[in-house]
């Protein structure tokens, strides 16, 4: 893989998230934002904004990771639906968000970009999140 | 591959939609909507809903032809950026969104969904990007 140890996440994704774990490709990080159970992978590789721009099988990667994160949130926080989006207008490194919908949830049936104001998690909630993420990752991958 | 003959477009899609073409996994359709390049990728599979749920087999070709869509796009359309979203929350068959995003464009630089008003392509404008796709991805797939 094309993984660079300069990787650097750009500090508008560093303002909003927080670490979850470095997987073989992506770095996983939580969006801080109570609203939705919402993360995001951003692909640890230099000069590409899109996922057709990485090597193939960085992309295989990519998809692997995205598949078994869709599927370990669902189980998690057993939603309606998955929204996969890699968009990225704003914030110009290549970043994927992966948000679990409800029916009940404050934007549903909308996408959730730009439309409620955001809820920040306590920090006892982000733990308690993050613990779950990574003991459900690492029973998949180390 | 997992495709099926009976497959049927969903009629929110039938209705907002050109077909261009079936690629071995996906109907490859255009949003019938001039302020973007905007193409849906639909896996010809049954139930599914989201990425993560088809057969690994399937999610690589999805990969494959979503990755072939994004660069022949933006070499017809010359864009800024590429938005690819899975969403479905109000049309339940799984489809993949594709849209070129400029930075003079009418939404830029949200996502489009729910902003702008719909404007409707010419006959004769749908016959030409129809033309323009179908030459330039006959030249990769059959």
């Amino acid at each position: 893989m094309s993984t660079t140890e300069s990787f650097k996440l750009h500090e508008m994704l560093e303002a909003d998230t927080v670490f979850i774990k470095d997987l073989p490709l992506c770095r996983l990080v939580l969006m801080n934002n109570a609203n939705h159970p919402w993360c995001i992978l951003i692909p640890r590789v230099e000069d590409v904004v899109d996922i057709y721009q990485m090597d193939w099988q960085d992309q295989q990667q990519f998809l692997n990771e995205s598949s078994m994160l869709s599927e370990v949130m669902m189980q998690l926080f057993g939603g309606k639906k998955m929204n996969v989006a890699a968009l990225g207008n704003i914030c110009p490194q290549l970043h994927v968000h992966h948000i679990v919908r409800f029916e009940q949830d404050i934007d549903w049936p909308h996408p959730v970009w730009g439309r409620s104001e955001i809820v920040h998690y306590s920090t006892q909630q982000t733990q308690d999140i993050k613990a779950k993420l990574l003991n459900a990752l690492d029973a998949i991958v180390k």
